[in-house]
């Protein structure tokens, strides 16, 4: 690879619980295997898609320190170095900036993609384009976004609006971001196709980076910098463990990028799809013609539509499933736990995991 | 005990596949918890039912060769020599032929309940009451059997057409056995109020058994008196082996009941259940104000209705089930299979059963 190949900062951070019983705190949403493939964890597919652009030496991974050996166990071809473990979780800004003066040491020009591990894109070929137009943006200095054409008034994502076409092909400028609509105005966006997902992407150069969170959060800039001094030395796990819990704990969509005069962003339709529940894991997976799923899953199906069979569990034989005059549900099965829901009610899985917090069962959450 | 004490005969073979993944060609329906009680088979209960009244070296069980450990297993205090294992299963009019020899060989003038295995009996008390009627009436030398009050046109069972009142108090005449009727004649017979459903339970005394095979079964009477002669000699097994295959595959209701001259009924309400599918086993269960049922397990239920949850796995930690927005469901768990259907589907089990058979897995049939 030449020496202007660029950096990926992966966020594998996070805690949902939108995926139980597959997920656990031990084992969030990104290390599940929710996409095509499964046998490939979230995470995995997010370093793979990347790979022909992006060396897997110049590849850090951001999560939290419960979960260091999971991660490693991902993503086999990470450097140790490269796996930065959060005390504790601070939101985006604080995990960015860390990561940015992590490769800025190592290499102080580095272009960087910070890209989340927890979606699925079905063009993956697509996404490389848009990847590579978003990484030529930032190598001239403008801080630059992905923004996904919407299909639907989603109501529950973030906005990026677009305004006059940059000076790249395909890169346009933004206007602002916007936080989550209500439903009128984010059928008013959809309409107005000015307006695209916020899809947490972002593209910078290390220096560019820096400079922003240094003008607008002074504090984190100090904080990251004191981390960063100590890292190469003997005192870096007691500093970090003492000066990470005490950053600001802000996105940076709203610390930084919503403060940034001038910023860029690529219009993508790839298929992304940020997989948000047991109800997207549906729509994503392989169906027969009665639309019904088996994922690692032995099932019989009779009579039976829309259903999706998860089956997680480690044990060498899988039990035979039958699901029999039954519409519309989801069964996930793991070691210790058995969820049955209703496909439209996926949401209402925190509903469960509460009740069941309330047994005091947390050693199946 | 006096000496006068009766003895019981209970059929517990078939193999049926309703009940699955819980019951197995090495699992049939009597040895399932499927009762109030989620640690007693439908076998060990019927036992225990009539223990009051049947001393425990009374009590013969008829099953099947294959079902010879498990069924020990259930019934622990059964004496070895009293359980009878069919080579194969040829009916019941050769099952208990055979049985009242075996009887017949220890106490001469034994009077015999025969009863099935396999249903529930919420009153159990009343249960009693009616079969020292049936056992009295046995005892006078008439075959008797006891009948069910129907509680709607069942299509799926026999029904005893009663007629006048016997000799004996609560005691009817029987004017005919009448095989499973259509629905049109089932709604005639509840209305009638002469009709009483057959529960498969007979009384009587060895003797009058004996004559009553000796006449209408010859060739049955020849054959079990064959298998009765070695029984106690050095050539029991090899004779059993030889002759019980050959004896007509017969019912007792067919082969004898249906052209015997005098039989009397004893028609009882004591919330006899035959629990015929997961439908009844959910009905039979205890539930909570939203009808949903937790048998064996450890199930957290949010907004949910009508749900039978059982747990049939033999490890020592059990997995948590959580069950949302779902309605009117029967999940069962096993150690090698999950079954998820729709209750009133419950028939359909059987197209489960076959679809899993034609796919070659009958390693979990």
């Amino acid at each position: 690879m030449s020496e202007r190949a660029p950096w990926a900062v992966i966020m594998a951070g996070g805690s949902g619980t939108r995926f139980w019983p597959a997920s656990r705190s031990k084992r969030p949403k990104q290390l599940l295997p929710l996409g095509p493939d499964p046998e490939e964890s979230l995470l995995a597919a997010t370093v793979r898609r990347i790979r022909p652009l992006v060396p897997a030496e110049r590849v850090v991974v951001v999560t939290g320190a419960a979960l260091a050996e999971a991660t490693r166990a991902a993503v086999p071809e990470l450097l140790p170095e490269n796996v930065l473990l959060e005390p504790v979780g601070r939101n985006t800004a604080p995990c960015i900036a860390w990561a940015a003066a992590h490769v800025a040491r190592r290499d102080p020009e580095a272009v960087i993609a910070v890209l989340p591990s927890d979606h699925t894109i079905g063009d993956e070929e697509g996404f490389r384009g848009v990847l590579a137009r978003a990484l030529a943006s930032a190598r001239e200095g403008t801080v630059t976004t992905v923004g996904i054409k919407p299909t639907r008034p989603e109501t529950g994502y973030g906005y990026v609006e677009t305004g006059a076409a940059a000076s790249a092909s395909g890169v346009l400028s933004v206007v602002r971001f916007v936080e989550k609509p209500d439903l009128e105005r984010a059928k008013a966006y959809l309409e107005g196709g000015k307006h695209l997902w916020n899809a947490g992407m972002f593209f910078f150069r290390a220096d560019a980076m820096r400079a922003l969170v240094g003008r607008h959060l002074p504090e984190l800039a100090a904080g990251v910098e004191r981390i960063d001094r100590a890292a190469s030395g003997p005192d870096a796990a007691r500093v970090l463990a003492e000066v990470f819990p005490t950053l600001p704990s802000v996105s940076i969509d709203h610390g930084v990028m919503e403060k940034a005069d001038r910023l860029a962003v690529v219009p993508g339709d790839f298929g992304w799809n940020d997989v948000g529940s047991w109800q997207s894991a549906w729509e994503l997976a392989d169906k027969d013609p009665a639309g019904n799923a088996a994922r690692n899953a032995d099932v019989t199906f009779v009579d039976a539509r829309g259903n999706l069979v998860h089956d997680l569990t480690s044990g060498a034989k899988k039990k035979l499933f039958a699901v029999v005059g039954v519409e519309d549900v989801v069964v996930v099965e793991t070691d210790d736990a058995v969820l049955v829901i209703k496909r439209d009610r996926a949401q209402d899985v925190r509903a469960a995991v509460e009740a069941i917090k309330a047994r005091g069962r947390a050693d199946v959450l």
